[in-house]
Formats: structure tokens, C-alpha cells, sequence
């Protein structure tokens, strides 16, 4: 049955500068013309996978169920790495086995993960160097035209984990790292909501700044102070009101962040 | 009763590299599968509502009546500043009680603007960093469903509005200033048509360079030459004929701009 | 008779940083709302015909048949070249006779291209600045709409063709040039598999290096290895693998490319 509503997003590292992305909408589009594509971002880091795992890793949730999301960032392109396709309780996912959906295994006790093999979905004149056209966008098309996942390869049960950084309890409290910087220059650490909780006294630590306290909002504090929230996504973030704590503290993506719980 | 092409336009500053404008439009999907969504720039500059008001103003007219515009700048998200929907004849627009609406509260003699209180239209999971995703996807969607505006919220009389700069007529003409500047490096002055009209003999200048007479087309000068003409929305504008004026003039947002008309 | 699933893609210089192309959009739901827009890219170098040539010419085949194709690079818009229309047998293309079209005529015997005369087509309020908005989106929208192609303007016979580079074969093989350098740095020769085809011994040359081989894939050789072979779409292309062989060749659009092959 074909899906009610076909949303697909994509998320690659092909940059706005070329027509790569819209060739795979071309080719989603002339397989199912009533899909909704979404770029949720052309500009991962070229060939940096993890960006990737963790870009989708935190954002797919907010789709609607049934979405189905082609991440491509494909250095091993027309290598042996396996094309997969991923199937969580509410969403769908398309792309290489190179680690790019290590985020949503960790999200879920159960995946199914399918090794895409029948090229009878993919375009019939396959290259070895474009996949995101040949393979993964095809394949989300037909996937929102209702073809069953039975009909696109067989289940496999080791897909590729990248070890993904994980914060640590500490005596005092978590310790974690930044893993995403945002276009505001907000850093994003990997230290959570279910972690962390709302402790009444909490001290944040990053690049040798300590920040005493947990805001709610920007808003509680005057332009250029640097605050610890937590963000849209639950993630504790760290930022500069009205301006970029990237810049002000030159940070980087793996810089410490430790937080401090009082007794 | 539902609009019959749900058209909703999105102009925001938080830029391409992140899934920010991507999960807006999952969530607008979510609500309201059949909407076309459009990317006016998600290229603001970060914070500026001055630019994010300019760029709505010279742009919502050029849509179909009807359309849904979501403009996004919002540095105060969180705090005491109203999300609203604002009404005019042909539009509606939705966003922060920032500003962001000056122009178009300066093109109308009257707009309904009404302050978004209504929770049930809003995600249930309500963040306090992330307004674009929890109250304005979700209410432009609504909106494009159909949903009157009375249930949405109720009137207010008092919305912010910035000083936009507005030309002075002089003795000589009109002195305005540079409120925009586009990809090519066109400079974009306040000074429109329905102030200067057509004069016989113009002079335009600024940064200190003197432009005899206004063409009407790039194509009556040579390539290089700096020229004054109406641009596409009806405003005054200074150019480089396959060049840019803003680099030749290093010229910025708020430079002056004068005309002096012969008799 | 209405296109059944009209697609419409867009190429053009005008950036993301402003609304130019999203208001392109708005003019074409205005008038076809069932059509969907796909984003070639709006990042053709300034004023730069040639780009704008070869991008689509690299790329139109890769849509389903019937899309329709808006090319804008028009440093002439306003001045008396022509804005036209393009019937390849599977394509419609619309722009300015400026020479975009280059790499379409040249890959058809027989194209019809017809000068786009009657204003009913237009917009009613046309500038002298913006024919994307002014002419091309709403004509490209109306032939979405079914209208028929006698209807928009008079067939013309020497539509602007550019000289695009051609490879020339040599006593030894073939010369060509660069003619794109892609995202990831990746350097696409005007030669091509129906030039080349599979000799069993091949050297290639560019900027005074010369790579032994061709490979199927980039995988093939270690990260790092500058490396040819055909991209996807038939070009024969000069990589780095995992990284950028512009950046380790200082190359650029012209640079020569060479290829030897053996007996």
C-alpha cells in the first residue's frame, strides 16, 4: 500500500553549488510525483560521516512517522559497502552501511536493516560513482510507492557502528563533548535532558569557562553572556546570547564539556 | 475552509547547514500534507530583523494572494516577546512580535494582527529555544488547514515596529538610503518609483560618485558602467552593468542615496 | 493537455541570500500549483553563461521525460536578446537566447526553439530587470498548465550558440579541457566514454601530473590518491580519493587534460 502521505528527506554532503542534489529529486520524483522532498542539508562535511550520523540522529524524530530519510555521505561510493536500507518502529531511512546511521541504532533497541541488493529498483543504468542518483533515491521512491521491504534485499544483522562519544558520569556530575556547532555558533554537546534532569545547582565547564546555572531561554540574560540551556533537541547546549560561543571560545567539534552537580 | 493551494513561504536566518529549515518544513508536512512550501532565504543575517523585515517587504506581494509567509529572526525566542499572525488583504504572515512585520505594517492602512495564545495549535512539546518549529510551522499549517484566525489567538493594536527608514523629499529631489544589498551587488535604495517618478533629468549619487540620468535596462551601458535604474520590486537601485556596485563603491546597508531632479 | 506530472527545475546565478528565487517559485504555483519545483542550483558563477551551459547540459537527461527546465544567467535581460523556448523530443527548456542552451542544441539534430512574443504569457506588470520572474516562470508554469508550444511565440532558426570547447583526438589519444570542477573538487573533462571508451592501457595528464590507469571506482585506491575515471555522467573526470584534486592541483575551468592511449 502506498504510503499516505511519501515525505523524504535528504541529507548529503553535495553542497548547493552543484545540480547533484536535484538530480536525485528528479529521479525520486519521476518514480513517485507525489513525494514531498525535504532537504534537511546539502552541506555536511564533505565526506565526514559522523556529521552526518549526527545530523539525521538529531532530527528525524521531528518528522512525521513514516518519513523516510536518505542520508548519503559516501566516501566508499562503488566500493563493497553495502547500500541499506533501515527500518525503526516510525521512519524510514536510505543510504550506505558506512556508519551514517549509527545515531538511530543507538535510539533503538530493535532496527530492521536491509541490504539493498534487487537492482530491479535501482536505475537500470547504475554507475560507480553516484549512488544518492542510482540507488538511495530510487529506492526511497519505490519505498514510498508501498514496495514491501521483503522485495528489496534481505535483512542483515551487523551493520557499521561508528563509536559514537557517549558522556560519562563523573563524582561531580557528567562529563561529555561538544559534537555539533550550529549556524549560530551554538555548541551542542552530547550530554542530554534524561541524563542530566534539572538539577536545582549546576556549574558548566568548556574550553576553561565555567558558567554558573542553567538558563531556560536566551532572553534571561543580556546579549553576549555566555549560557548552558538545553536546546530543541534536548541536548545541554552552550551559547553566546545574541551571539556565537563557537567564536567566542574557538571551539571545536570533541572540545570537553563537563557539568558540575551540587549535592 | 481550507485554502485551496496552500502556498507558505520561509524566510529565516538560520542558514543551509543545519536541518533547522528542513524540520520547520517536516512539521508544517505533518499538519498539512498538500502545502507548497517555499524558501524565500534562510540567509538573514543572524539576529537582523531589520534585514528579515526588508526582505519580507519587498518580497510577499510578489505571491499569490492567500499565501502564508513564516519570517524568522528571532533573537528574543523564549522570552516576553508575542509570537503572532498578522492579516492583511491578500496575506498572512506569522512569526515574532519583533519587528520582523514593520514593512508590512507601513504598506497597510490596516492589518489584523493577532497575538498566537492558543496552545492547542502549537506542538505539544513546546521548547523554549526553537518558536519556528513548535509555534510557527505548526500554526502556519494550521492555518493553511483552514483554521479561522479567532481561534487562534485574539487581537492586539500595539505591534512592534521598527523605524524603517523612510526618503525625504529635499529641494532638490529625494535623499534616501541603501536598505539592500543583493547577490550581484546592486544596491538597493529606499527611494521608489511612487516618490521620484520619471523626470526628464535625474542625477543619482552616492559614495561620493554622480550618475547622470536613470536607464531602464542593464543592457543600454557597457559592461562596467555604473548605472541607476528601477530595479524588479520598484525601487531605485545603483548598479554595475555585469558587475557589482557594491564593490566598486564599497558601499553598505545605510549609505546615503540622493537624487536631484532638474526642473 | 495539462502535463501530467509537470516538473519544473531551476538553474540560475541568483543566490541564496535573497528572495529572487523563491519569488520565482511563488509566480509558479500562482499559476500551476500542482507543479513541482526542484532547485538545480542557484549558484551559477555570476554572469557566467558558460557555467550555466554546461550545468544543464550535464544534468537535463537525468529528468523524467516532459520536465521543463528555467536556465537564467541573463547579464542582457531588458536588452533585445531574445527570451525562448526549447523543445528538445523528451525536454522543454526556457530562458534567454544568450547561449544556455548551448549544450542542448548541441546534443539534438533538431530542436525547436521558438522566440517567446505573446505577453498574455507574462506577467502584466514586466520589468525591465527580472525576466525570470517576469517571464520565464510564469511561461514555463502556463506549458506546465498544457499550453501549447504555437501558442507562446514563432519558431526561429539561429538561436545564440557559444563555442563550447569539443576534445580533439590526437595522434596519441585525446585532448580536452576542464570544463566543471565539482563540490568535492573533482575535475570533469569535456571527454567523454563515447569519445574514450575502454582502452586496456590509459595514462592521463593534467597539470603537469599524469595518473596511470583508469579505475572503475574511488575506492579502489587509498585516501589521498589522485585518480581518473568516467563520472556519472559519462565524463571523464580527475579525482583525489576522500579529497580534492583541485585543491592538490591548483586546476581550473580550461586547464588541459590529456589522455594516452597504448596500442
Amino acid at each position: 500500500m502506498p504510503l499516505h502521505i511519501p515525505i523524504i528527506t535528504l541529507t548529503t554532503d553535495f553542497g548547493y553549488r552543484g545540480p547533484l542534489a536535484g538530480i536525485m529529486k528528479g529521479v525520486i520524483l519521476g518514480i513517485n510525483p507525489e513525494a514531498r522532498i525535504i532537504d534537511l542539508t546539502h552541506e555536511i562535511g564533505q565526506y565526514n560521516v559522523r556529521e552526518a550520523a549526527l545530523t539525521i540522529g538529531m532530527s528525524y524524530m521531528q518528522f512525521p512517522k513514516q518519513t523516510i530519510h536518505v542520508v548519503i555521505t559516501d566516501p566508499g561510493v562503488g566500493s563493497r559497502r553495502k547500500p541499506v536500507l533501515v527500518r525503526t518502529e516510525n521512519h524510514y531511512f536510505v543510504g550506505p552501511d558506512n556508519g551514517v546511521f549509527s545515531m538511530v541504532y543507538s535510539g533503538h533497541e530493535q532496527c530492521r536493516v536491509i541490504h539493498l541488493t534487487v537492482e530491479h529498483y535501482f536505475l537500470s543504468s547504475r554507475s560507480t560513482t553516484f549512488d544518492g542518483r542510482d540507488v538511495f533515491a530510487p529506492v526511497a521512491a519505490h519505498l514510498a510507492n508501498g514496495v514491501p521491504l521483503s522485495a528489496v534485499g534481505a535483512s542483515i544483522n551487523d551493520p557499521l557502528r561508528l563509536a559514537i562519544p557517549r558522556p560519562q558520569q563523573t563524582p561531580h556530575g557528567w562529563q561529555g563533548e561538544v559534537i555539533h556547532i550550529d549556524h549560530f555558533g551554538s555548541l551542542s554537546s552530547n550530554i542530554r535532558l534524561e541524563h542530566l534532569g534539572h538539577p536545582a545547582q549546576v556549574k558548566v565547564r568548556v574550553r576553561g569557562r565555567t558558567i554558573d546555572g542553567m538558563v531556560q531561554t536566551f532572553g534571561e540574560r543580556p546579549p553576549g553572556t555566555l549560557v548552558a540551556l538545553y536546546g530543541s533537541t534536548g541536548n545541554l547546549i552552550v551559547s553566546v546570547v545574541n551571539g556565537s560561543a563557537a567564536e567566542l571560545l574557538k571551539a571545536k567539534i570533541g572540545d570537553r564539556v563537563e557539568v558540575f552537580v551540587a549535592e
